[in-house]
């Protein structure tokens, strides 16, 4: 099942989200092959949603067609009882372990010949063995990485959604990832799993679709986001769109408004580390010497890095994506079935759940993961709530696989 | 002394450094004379360095001519032994207290008709009762509000300084402050007394001018800000320099970079509340009514806060000022003069010192406030130090005057 069978999507109007001028980067691109990648893969896209069979949204609306990029690896069982999807956050994409053989294509501008965003945590004798499982990540729609986002060209305008593009929410998503399952073949999942807004997208497959998932594995995320979170978007939302550059969503085929995007990922940067481990990194280190030069910018290492972190952000991803994935970030509130009781909210929930938090995470504070953990017990669900101890803030998702790939790799491998 | 035999400045050249376009803003106007109010206030000018004696530098260069804005409430005692400095912070005045008389001229567009910023604290039987001290507030080197700031004409070119204005430091600010000190005839002070960037200043008084003065109120500072913080301001200063209406600086007469400014506000903003004030204030609510209206801005009512923030500052506040103080604000580094030893730093001190904190600062927490007195401690100092409980984040220096007002209305009746 590994890419063969699958029906390619049927659209030929793929236009490259990001600015045309936009060179592909030069990066490492080590062989594949060693006994722990999945190897080279290609990414798949499929229709799961057209004329007369749109995606109905939250927000009132719909939206046809809808085309999906997808990757999978490892082998479906014949039972079709070992699919696990994999749900990616804010500023990932489907790739997410195993090396891209089609990253050099020029419609893939935001592919860099480096491994998946969780290839520490999927691949053969890995937490998520692909021998034993068929694991399967998407790219979330309104994003810039091949699913349907605000880039693409809208049926009815003829030119790209910008704007126009419908304000889209984490159930969204989990919608037209059930399409994707069907589409599969596959009847119930032994695993949902995701970090941050992943995790919140995991939570709901637990919360409205019961029957369709064996467990889910909530990393790094909770049942909304605080006043503070919602300011932070807010912030890097407005960088965006006093930009001149932006011009009402429109600025495909010109100047995108990369000046807005880069302010709004150093700041979105900042929320993902955690105090400690920016003191640790940087503290008030000089990027040349010891001795302070006195000027406006480029002084202090920190700057610099988060400079970095912007300008190369701003290369592979769309200024109106990060609009419309924060907001989804925004509006998900998991209380929200349950009337704003979420131990209500939890009554639906079937599946066993794990859930991981980790101490250092000021985003998603582990209070608040524990706070999901406690509503579903209230309601007698099989549920393990782990506080990791880690410095590494909420990017510790991604980085602390050594301390959860044993942990998850266990509760995957439980059968009841 | 209040007001009278202070020499005016002597140039003619102040300019409006905000946009001309900019309207003076209606604003409630309630006549003092209150029992408690200094009343009316006219702010004064002096000019405290030219070219004959121009003022030296940090970065190693010196400035003239340097005119200074400030207020004066009180009377001096014959004695010369009540002066009482007041520092202000990052957006800050000269306007600590009472009414501006002047506040509809033209040129005077950042005031409002509303009391000075500290006036809860400062006036006739208040904490700092004016009845009994010669109280002092002076605008800073670089600001925007009356003292010499990137928007005066730079005599060297003959037109604004934008970015030709040097880069400063809180030691510069104090260096100047000594300036006024010295042409008021005042030998010592007997209280510098700041919050948070005013803080430092006063921490920098003890250590540099131990024999000017004889105490010191140290509120919501630190030895340093911390790398998160340097992040912070390294992003709202990005922000400014996106901005296409920034042209290197050189906006005045122009369309000012409103956008950058506001973005930057609203995320310094993000950093005086405390996560806990937020969520109490706003939490998730909704501008309108309590369902979704599935928009990109204007939904939550923590956004719709934030955006008046922004909007409101940059009718009053300029861009390059803005990079300049929050530049200060980086550099400042208590440790420094005692070679990277906050203890060493501190031998020189003279002064009693109050240190205070509130437990719900992030941007200088509570511990950094407690390290400077373990430092002066270490060199057996007379230091106080005080951990409020506030809830008000960073901003509690402004906010929680009924808890400190007291504390520090005794420290100052002492005499020893």
């Amino acid at each position: 099942m590994t890419g063969t069978g699958i029906r390619k999507g049927g659209r030929s109007r793929v236009a490259n989200p990001l600015n045309a001028s936009l060179k592909k980067q030069d990066s490492y691109s080590a062989p594949p092959g060693s006994d722990h990648s999945v190897g080279w893969i290609r990414p798949q896209r499929v229709l799961l949603a057209d004329e007369g069979n749109p995606l109905p949204l939250d927000c009132g609306t719909s939206i046809a067609p809808v085309t999906v990029e997808f990757e999978t690896y490892g082998r479906l069982a014949p039972l079709k009882d070992n699919a696990v999807f994999i749900l990616h956050a804010l500023s990932g994409d489907a790739h997410a372990a195993g090396w891209d053989a089609d990253w050099k294509k020029d419609n893939r501008p935001w592919r860099n010949g480096k491994p998946g965003w969780w290839d520490g945590m999927i691949g053969p004798g890995k937490a998520i063995d692909t021998e034993e499982y068929f694991v399967v990540c998407a790219n979330l729609l309104g994003s810039c990485y091949g699913t349907t986002g605000p880039w693409e060209t809208n049926p009815q305008t003829g030119i790209p959604y910008g704007l126009d593009f419908p304000v889209i929410t984490v159930e969204d998503w989990v919608r037209l990832q059930v399409r994707l399952q069907d589409y599969l073949g596959i009847d119930k999942l032994l695993a949902v799993i995701g970090g941050s807004l992943g995790g919140q997208q995991a939570l709901a497959w637990a919360m409205h679709y019961p029957d369709r998932i064996n467990s889910a594995v909530i990393i790094a995320a909770a049942a909304r986001l605080g006043a503070q979170g919602l300011a932070f978007n807010a912030v890097g939302r407005q960088a965006i769109l006093n930009d001149p550059c932006f011009r009402g969503g429109q600025y495909y085929g010109g100047q995108p408004p990369t000046g807005g995007l880069e302010v709004a990922r150093m700041l979105g940067h900042i929320t993902y580390l955690s105090p400690e481990s920016m003191e640790g990194k940087f503290g008030r280190s000089f990027q040349n010497g010891t001795q302070p030069c006195y000027r406006l910018n480029k002084e202090f290492s920190v700057e610099s890095y988060l400079e970095h972190q912007g300008r190369s952000f701003v290369r592979r991803f769309d200024a109106n994506s990060y609009l419309y994935l924060t907001r989804a970030m925004d509006y998900y509130d998991a209380a929200a079935s349950g009337g704003g009781n979420l131990a209500a909210a939890c009554a639906s929930v079937k599946a066993r759940l794990l859930l991981i938090a980790y101490t250092s995470d000021w985003l998603y504070p582990s209070g608040a993961t524990r706070e999901v953990a406690e509503a579903l017990l209230a309601n007698n669900k099989p549920v393990s709530f782990l506080e990791v101890p880690s410095g590494c803030g909420h990017d510790a998702f991604l980085l602390e696989t050594a301390q959860t790939g044993p942990i998850i790799e266990s509760f995957l491998k439980r059968r009841d």
